[in-house]
């Protein structure tokens, strides 16, 4: 068997023994640290500028020419201009014909231009064939090889065999290419690193609102009222009292609100008996950014976690309890144990301390790394059955310890509720919707109509297909 | 030099700007979600369907046409279709002959069929190439493109041409390709999104066992013995008292057991000297699942945690301080500071906050994504050196929590041993046992077997070679 | 459209449906483990050993024969053999050359030899292919495929063909191929397997030193001063009291020590004008292991708050609150509430319990897959301007919780500060520097020079390219 001919077809199209000199146009900060980097990994190297001389600062091993000779040297050209000196290239578009063209650039703000810059470079010079790639990497982080941050390069192009050629060398770099699609996706990829957690902006906003408003509240009630009508002073409250309110019922609410759009999705599906027409816009942005509302969520559950178990250690609690004590021995009397009380307030701490575990085991399945070890079933097991069980703990937790005060009149001070109240509202409707759908009757037909079944197939015709940006 | 022409060379194997057609059977769910997403990445896609109307529901710029048409359009075909189904496809074998068959089929139930759907259809169409793929990718992730779960597309398949081919395309539409072997694996893949958490059942199973068993010793004891005998309700101890004794208990068990099986395999190497010999089944299952085992161990030293930390705010715990105090000061009798007690309280307190805060960081590097990052040595130093260290402080802080009680008669209700008394045998043996194993005479030839020596080697040609199957 | 025919050229260079075969010298533990895992994978393995018998212990289907022979089969030869035994590959030099030589091999000892493994068999065999793979990887998880640690597989080599060849055949045994240059990066290669966290030893070595220290003051203070001038044992602060005075000190100072060479790298490049010089070799390295700094920091900072947690619980305290309370009574004498107080310690806490929490999100998002998973502006958003919050939160709760002491003279015992004094000599100082670096007289030029621009450009004439060597 002559097994070294397979062996040379293999390596056929690898043959030679040195990677293709790859060129870049310009010597700036990023067009130096992708230079020393190529060369690092065994390419050769030239640098088109409209200066000649070899700095110090152009990498060893490199050589400069004029833009014209350097692109001709190679089959690929990096871009490491910025878009505003891009209309020279116009002059050289006989030789970038047929070659490829990485955009590598970035713009200050974001929609800053009406197309993106590979968009305009595919304009300027319409014989090449241009890939965007590479914007998400910073030169600091090629030069250090310290790559923290991502490891992701975006890479789209609308020449498939270009594409790949450079998400080869992007993979030879040591990084991770991902594929974006066509060159419409440059846009998105250039917004891409001038984006500040998108998906957070939301649930941020919606609980610095909240956090805004039950802070005046208990301001009201705990401070200002006992100081009008009782001349106490609890400004000290702010410290911790009052955060300690607020942060449950804050985790409470958000977390009742990545269950909610599940319920109203599953109405809307009822309603409309199929599955094939789009939720409302307002529903579809809610539905993708559930992750992060749990996961501000379990950050308010855990700041109250830590207000609630220093409770002890306060001196304003120390002293309080010590006078309690005082003032007892001081009447000569002593109160014989409350079985009730002992049984609520072991009660409420224990359904706390359970749903605070499942609500951290969320999180911890949420971290990317374990996600992408379960399989779907186990994703939504976790996600779905360990979440509604985590929601029934929390509202527990809260009914039990507010249960006493609900019908004393003492603690609606100026005719309004205390503040734990409002967060049980939508935790509350969302278990009993839950509940509801449960009943065969609702349950059957729709799991039918997410199998694809439809009540009305004259639906479909008109509508559109479901069609989600694909995630960045 | 001419670069050109090798880079011409280079980028033969995908010369055409376009991507290969790639065909459907089935216009379901599933298959419009694929081909969906295949449009997206490039591909042009033909759908094989009963009826060639196309509908509303068809993505935009796929064709849809008879079976036999779509097959000839395309090299690789995947099928969309339920397994019931295959038959018809005996009737297009001349034109599948040769083709890439790609099997994404599920079943509803583990080993529901005798082989598996990727093995049946190899067998109804002889001449094709039968990859198994995709069947862990839920349509609907496909669709919204929120892979939250597993990217990770196992493959299978006998033929390596037509599996690297479908590893490719698995690459470009963003999932990650794992090669699983021959069709033979099939069966595992077609299985696995069916599984939840199989590696968890076992500790699972056994922490619920043990969490009833030592329920009902601590509900005789604690609540039972007190009311018949004293009177006393203590029916609140079932919310935080009794689950604060369970918890510690099974972690330390649990911890024992993660160690356990490690030492037996040790005592069974040196007694057969030999590692070549297979272990018992059930010592292999027990090393497979030692992680679990430890992290269900945190998960309960986690509440623990908590449920310890809760106990100054309990109802009955301020009522039983506030109790001493008064009856020592009506009893006009000031206790001195007992350095003893002090010593002992703080440092079973100190054993176990460090034991604790070591259990934690061994969970943080089990993390898939810190593991990955740390090299054998680095591992083994945390899981065994660390371990063992956070073993004996756990150990050292329950003998000290316990210590006075042990010669103490009272503490022996109805004749039983408290509670926490179970939870040392296990880590006690396996620190002596360890301890043992650590001197020269018996650490050296372990050390020299482990590095392949044998002491007989006559045995090692009766024994089969260690094969463990490759983890899913 | 003839559609196969492209289909047939896709597929050429892997037109064979047969893998080929591989070739391994040496039938070692290593050797027979890879073979197992080989043959899994579907390639022909053949083993060249000194005794052509096979074994029990050779994996199935695979062939034993002279090196020669053995050799004569394959392109791609394994050489699972120790250095020592490397000389007799000379004697198959006619054989072997053109031949993929991969070295496998591990030393024992950093350094141990003066070139590497794979430099010295390059040496002996001239005219072979040398590549540097695997030998990160060890035979166990190679056997068992528990992969639990690195599945990372780092590969180097002169020869670009032979090394994507190796890369080919890490891809499909599952594991990730890192490409790391030419044959000289085999030495620090064959030097990671041997390392312990190198990045962790500063830290943790100047933590040990930093205990050390702040426990002897402590115990000087807090236990032998007592001692000597009011008789009391207080020895058992050794296990609570000073552990928690430690602890948070040691958490401020190495939080303060991740901030402060950013501080000085900021006033150098004021100094220098120029991003471009090197900076001294100190302060890269101090710069390098700046997260490691930042997670043994968190670590004591949690320490430090399970202890606080516990205060409550410890019998010490609660004999000191009952004696506290007692003590009131029998002198008649009622303590008011005291607004300053309660004030003071809430805000401590709430200080305390916000900066740790912010600590404890610094540590989440440098978790690997977390920080993978977002752009450079989002790493340097959390860690640079949450960060600084973290410093400014801790340094404040410092400050507040010792505020009332720094004027009182019995604080100072033996005219020595109180411990945490210490604390905050770094953190403040860092925090006064980086304010003044925020005024625009100085921040306007730091950012035009990391921007690439140059106060005096003579200076990057005579300076060298800034070269970090890249991350293993």
């Amino acid at each position: 068997m002559n097994k070294n001919s397979t062996n040379i077809m293999a390596l056929a199209p690898k043959s030679s023994n040195k990677r293709d000199t790859v060129c870049i146009f310009g010597t700036g900060d990023f067009g130096r640290a992708l230079g020393h980097k190529l060369i690092q990994s065994g390419y050769p190297v030239v640098f088109g500028s409209r200066s000649t001389q070899t700095s110090s600062l152009i990498p060893k091993g490199a050589e400069v020419m004029s833009h014209a000779e350097a692109a001709q040297k190679a089959a690929i050209i990096f871009i490491a201009i910025q878009r505003q000196h891009y209309n020279f290239l116009t002059s050289l578009a006989e030789i970038l014909h047929g070659k490829v063209l990485v955009d590598i650039s970035n713009n200050s703000k974001i929609n800053e231009y009406p197309e993106s810059n590979a968009e305009y470079l595919a304009q300027l010079v319409p014989g090449a064939k241009v890939v965007k790639a590479f914007n998400t990497v910073s030169a600091w982080a090629l030069q250090s090889g310290t790559l923290d941050a991502s490891r992701q390069v975006f890479v789209c192009g609308d020449d498939m065999a270009a594409k790949q050629l450079v998400m080869d060398i992007v993979r030879i770099l040591g990084l991770t290419p991902l594929d974006q699609g066509s060159l419409l996706a440059a846009r998105e990829i250039e917004n891409y690193p001038l984006q500040l957690f998108p998906m957070w902006k939301f649930p941020i906003l919606l609980s610095l609102g909240l956090t805004t408003f039950f802070f005046f509240y208990c301001l009201a009630l705990d401070v200002i009222y006992p100081y009008v009508y009782q001349k106490k002073d609890f400004s000290f409250f702010i410290a911790i009292t009052i955060p300690n309110k607020i942060c449950p019922i804050l985790a409470l609410i958000l977390l009742g609100l990545v269950y909610l759009p599940g319920v109203l999705a599953a109405i809307i599906q009822l309603y409309r008996g199929t599955k094939y027409r789009r939720f409302p816009d307002w529903l579809d942005k809610w539905m993708l950014c559930r992750k992060q509302l749990g996961l501000v969520a379990l950050a308010f559950a855990s700041v109250h976690v830590l207000y609630t178990l220093v409770i002890p250690i306060r001196s304003y609690v120390r002293w309080r309890t010590s006078d309690r004590i005082i003032s007892q021995i001081q009447n000569n009397r002593t109160e014989p144990l409350n079985t009730t009380n002992a049984w609520l307030s072991d009660s409420y701490l224990a359904l706390g301390i359970l749903g605070f575990f499942l609500f951290v085991l969320l999180g911890i399945t949420s971290l990317p790394s374990v996600s992408n070890n379960v399989n779907w079933r186990e994703f939504r097991f976790v996600q779905s059955k360990l979440g509604y069980l985590t929601l029934i703990l929390c509202t527990a937790h809260t009914l039990v310890y507010g249960g006493k005060w609900f019908l004393v009149p003492s603690s609606y001070k100026w005719y309004l509720p205390p503040v734990y109240m409002f967060s049980l509202i939508i935790p509350c409707s969302v278990l009993v919707v839950k509940f509801v759908l449960i009943f065969p009757c609702l349950d059957k037909p729709l799991t039918r109509i997410r199998q694809g079944w439809e009540r009305n197939p004259q639906y479909s015709e008109q509508s559109n297909y479901i069609i989600n940006k694909s995630a960045v």
